[in-house]
């Protein structure tokens, strides 16, 4: 399988950069570079998001003084699971699993009986027969990792980019499709380092999953929007489940102990968990337009919202609560945001990343053949990066964008019924194949309309179009139609009848003759944009594959280059990350390595007892019962990610310690550039999950469960 | 009196900036303009340090709806009071004297029995004759403002600066004198708005004083150097004071009442005491010079000092005690003044007064005749900054400085030797009249001489002059003689004899000529220094002189154009802020207006009660004595500087609602510009304090004086 063409190209890559041939398979070693050269060392700003088949036991062993072995390794990775969006692990011998409250939410929820909801009471099973089937969640247990990158690269014979993509998907879906029918497994093959590698990951999958326990909403997500994101913090982040296998209690032969003591500052601890999405890789032109053209934007965007959100909450009561949701999905995004760009915008980070790329390109540049094969991609990707950036506005403007329903169902509309009889390649592509039936039946379901929401939506986005816009630009002529924004839009919401499903429903089935023909103001509109939004998209998309391209072979030659010893961008798939219980300074002092309850009363105290710092009545009524003195929240310098919610922290016996929920503030800027001089890792101390178990929630036979009694 | 040259220049000057040429006597209402231009309105930038003669009523009133009369005014001034260096107030019928922990610690220490400290046990008299006095301590309580700017501008009739300086201080002096003698009060010119007014303050002076109350320094200091200038905050900051009269405790007609609910959330607050310095008139260019050169300048020796201490520390493990109090002072200082400075990075703080500062040139341009006048201030001002930026290293350099006691004893007993025959007029400014015997007796005390510090205190000196100074330059060559600085350091330390108290005497008695003889290498170096010093400081002496009578110039424009509307810079004399008890947000979240003793015992608990968060023993012994939900510190957005520690916090009422003893660190950038969007005034809350008195210290005679029960 190492004679392909391509496969011989990444052979000589590799010697031409002077690190290992070996094939990047499972193996406890770091690759190392040959005698020649310098070893490629960790570099800390790509972080510890480690896999479970490179662990970096050298550099555990010389920073830490510990080398687990690879039973260790294995009985961690297997005591560890992944549900949809979140992580989670197995906490005892009898299949309960724990992750967060949040991860848990759709079913603690769900469970609940009509007349109450678990998310305001909280709930624990008092027995086995009182645990709730959690209907649609699944729990994947990873039992392998398998290098693949040699078939994959084999199958790549095309030379154009839509070929190899083509190529490239099909040989990843054969590949599963085997491994699913040989193993009985559920497999996924991960694109690591941008294509640098290709892994198969075989996760058997349990169905039968049952709710044991969560806390209160309000104890779960104590501060709420404002602490979120924020250390010191006091909460409860916490979901127990159980895995059932034919109506019993699934034994896992690997589970993780309950730590006694729990997590103690400056001990090593490891979080086990399955990080989404980082961009540590990126090159300097996608985090510059990042920083400079996409998150503003973004965080511009996230400002209108939340300015009608307001606006609406002046003149009705009840859209506060209406909109809770909402304005928190937003107001996280913005903080995160936010904190994904301050990262960015720290100059001596980005010099880091900016040494870090000159010195790559240098490598590249001093021998031509790689010269030749990689020399132009970085320029490549800064082209498309500009180019993008050179039409950013009316990518973003000429579209159904800003949040309101009533441009969505136009778009769709319209996009519906003229594309009913084209053939696939001529439609969008998420019009395809059955994606056409699916959005037929979103825009035929009887969705609520907020008209005093359109008007203010639809009203806010013409106005930050008419800023952003020439004046003589095509798309305010049709959207705005010569009138001010708040005019317009209050002219298409009074002038709509597509609020009516019967409407849309006639529309839909009329087809394209029916969307030609139509005069409501609201179809008319879709249909002037829609030319003006795909001419946009199929220009970005150009740029966006051009950038896909290129940034596949960055990945070839940055793991070429440093193997291993770099871990790879998070891809929602196991990790192990190394990090110390730790202060960081903040705020001008010392933020403690630790809070405990004491903590809880003193911020619910401080505020009044005001929501979002209001105390369940259980831990009102119960205080007395309760160890003030417990240890409660605690944070460490451990990599994490959205996707990490839930991750076990576990010490060096391979016990929880912890629970992983948040990141600080300062944490958040680690996407792009690792640091662990203020970002921390915040985490549930195991101490505090027994106690409030026992004290809060008459839960002994769990908490015995959790400790093993 | 209005009839001199310079107060008629003032006039026409007043005349052509189009405000009221009312004298700036007593009055409740600030100084407008004509009805012709617009009024100088309120600017919140320069802060609201009111005085007693100028309180801006209408403005209270436009913004809080609070007006109060001349009796309340007159009562809170009189129940306010002075100490040497901080604020307190009258809080009971008996004499009580409020003020911080440190505001008493001399008198807390001192009082101590010989086998006891009282800064560690804490003290709380059971009885009158309990009380202990303070020696050498007094009160002063502000009786009378008379503006006495026409009688001092009328003496001031010469043309150079020196002749001037020389005027102002002889009638200053003689205007004190005669009030003094009229009065048996204490009388003080103050100079307000950098001479734009002078004031005569009339005091009352209290000499009996004694101790009543303070906590343990562990409680009145929680979290130490780290929390000290930050909030949320946990400190017990209190010191109970009596004033006796002929041996009585004394009963003053004006004390502040006791509030029973204590500051509550967005109340209106006032906080009246005596901030110290300020320097929000001053100009941008002097502002330029503390952000680009002054302030750098010391934090590089704020650190250079703690580096040294820190290196001590390694060694010897004694030190770390000895040199506590210096390493405290150090990193406060360090703290403040990384936030004054971060008020003058703030671009958007700059920006705002630099507008301010053009608006004022562009008004001063337009005029001709006020052209003439104060038109070069600005200028001259920037130049003479540029001049001392331009040789501040060697002004720095070309010293005795570095914190080393045998430089300083050097310096000393060469210009003691040199200056014993020369006339005042040849000698440097504190070696006139008086001086020189003061500080031949500094130089024969015993002080004792740590070598190690020396050792490491000199060269550190000499390295960062080393690397600030041109390797040409005449100190380091003097300085220096060849070697590098830690040999050189160590030679001078190992070879020096001025050690003993003895070999000082002999120098002393020597004179000039023992001087010029002396072979003791630090007597050699510090006779090679002084000259140079003493060029560089005459042409610092000079620049600054020039600065100091365009400031009074700009003072003059500057209270001339908008009066009272902007209060004068701090002067550590009696003035009144408003504000509201406010939260504010921090560290991505919100930072509550209040804390309570919970925090107290969560910041401990999650701090594992290490030092400096550990508890004093009667804090956990009698834990379960305290409602701990009661509020304990709070925040509010009055303006306040170093000077402020003591103030009470009083309501609408005048009742105390809290005592001021320090400012978050986002308050610290208010030194030049003040913003109350983050900047905070820390305060004990007033309900804490009676709880403490009776459930801590068994001070219910105390709390009942308090709460006049």
């Amino acid at each position: 399988m190492l004679t392909s063409r391509s496969v011989l190209r990444a052979l000589a890559l590799a010697a031409a950069l002077a690190v290992s041939t070996q094939a990047p398979a499972q193996s406890a070693a770091p690759r190392r570079a040959n005698a020649q050269l310098p070893a490629p060392t960790y570099k800390p700003e790509f972080g510890t998001m480690w896999t479970f088949d490179a662990p970096p036991i050298d550099y555990w062993r010389r920073t830490y003084g510990f080398a687990p072995d690879q039973k260790w390794l294995d009985h961690v990775r297997l005591a560890s699971v992944r549900l949809p969006n979140c992580s989670a692990s197995f906490v005892s011998s009898r299949g309960l699993v724990m992750t967060n409250h949040h991860c848990g939410r759709e079913c603690t929820a769900s469970s609940s009986p009509p007349d109450s909801n678990y998310i305001q009471t909280g709930f624990a099973a008092g027995t086995l027969a009182d645990e709730k089937k959690c209907a649609g969640l699944y729990v994947d247990q990873l039992q392998s990792i398998e290098n693949v990158t040699a078939r994959v690269r084999a199958a790549i014979t095309g030379t154009t980019p839509a070929e190899q993509a083509a190529q490239r998907t099909a040989v990843i879906g054969q590949i599963q499709t085997e491994c699913n029918q040989a193993t009985k497994l559920n497999c996924q093959v991960v694109s690591l380092y941008q294509g640098g590698i290709y892994s198969i990951y075989r996760y058997r999958r349990f169905n039968d999953i049952r709710l044991v326990m969560a806390p209160e909403g309000d104890i779960a997500f104590f501060g709420g929007d404002p602490d979120n994101f924020t250390y010191p913090r006091y909460d409860l982040d916490l979901t127990l489940l159980r895995v059932y296998e034919n109506g019993q209690p699934y034994s896992p032969p690997d589970y993780l102990k309950w730590s006694a003591a729990g997590a103690a500052e400056n001990e090593l601890v490891f979080v086990v968990g399955n990080p989404g999405s980082t961009g540590r890789l990126n090159t300097i032109a996608q985090m510059e337009f990042l920083r400079d053209v996409g998150y503003p934007a973004s965080l511009a965007a996230y400002k209108r919202s939340l300015a009608i959100y307001a606006e609406l909450a002046k003149t009705d009561t009840s859209a506060a609560r209406r909109y809770q949701n909402d304005v928190f999905g937003v107001a996280n995004s913005q903080k995160a945001v936010t904190g994904y760009r301050a990262g960015l915008l720290d100059t001596a980070s980005m010099a880091k990343k900016r040494a870090f790329e000159q010195e790559l390109r240098a490598r590249i540049a001093a021998d031509p053949k790689l010269q030749a094969q990689y020399g132009g991609t970085f320029d490549a990707i800064a082209n498309a990066q500009r180019e993008l950036a050179s039409f950013n506005p009316q990518l973003r403007y000429y579209s159904f964008g800003g949040g309101s329903t009533l441009m969505q169902l136009a778009a769709g509309l319209v996009r519906v019924g003229l594309f009913a009889n084209a053939p696939d390649s001529a439609r969008l592509a998420q019009y395809r194949g059955p994606g056409l039936e699916n959005i037929k039946k979103q825009i035929l379901a009887p969705t609520p309309i907020d008209t005093a929401f359109e008007r203010l939506a639809i009203a806010a986005q013409l106005r930050a179009a008419q800023s952003e816009l020439p004046a003589s630009d095509p798309f305010l002529r049709v959207a705005l139609g010569g009138q001010t924004p708040e005019a317009r839009a209050a002219a298409l919401v009074r002038g709509t009848r597509i609020t009516d499903p019967a409407v849309r429903q006639q529309l839909v089935q009329g087809g394209a003759a029916a969307i030609t023909a139509s005069t409501d103001p609201m179809i008319v509109l879709a249909r002037a944009i829609d030319p003006l939004n795909r001419t946009q998209l199929a220009r970005a998309n150009a740029l966006n594959a051009v950038i896909a391209t290129n940034s596949e072979k960055i990945g070839q030659a940055l793991f070429a280059a440093y193997g291993t010893a770099l871990p790879p961008d998070a891809t929602f798939t196991l990790r192990i990350s190394d990090g110390l219980v730790k202060s960081f300074p903040s705020n001008g002092t010392i933020a403690p390595y630790k809070t405990t309850f004491y903590g809880l009363y003193e911020r619910s105290a401080s505020f009044d007892d005001k929501d979002p710092f209001k105390l369940p009545k259980r831990w009102v009524d119960r205080k007395a019962n309760l160890d003030l003195t417990t240890p409660y929240n605690f944070v460490s310098t451990n990599d994490i990610i959205g996707g990490n919610s839930g991750s076990p922290v576990i010490n060096k016996n391979g016990e929880v310690v912890g629970l992983v929920f948040d990141s600080n503030i300062e944490g958040v800027s680690n996407r792009f550039i690792f640091s662990d001089a203020v970002g921390r890792t915040v985490s549930v101390h195991s101490r505090a999950i027994p106690e409030a178990l026992r004290k809060m929630y008459d839960g002994a036979r769990i908490a015995d469960e959790l400790q093993g009694r």
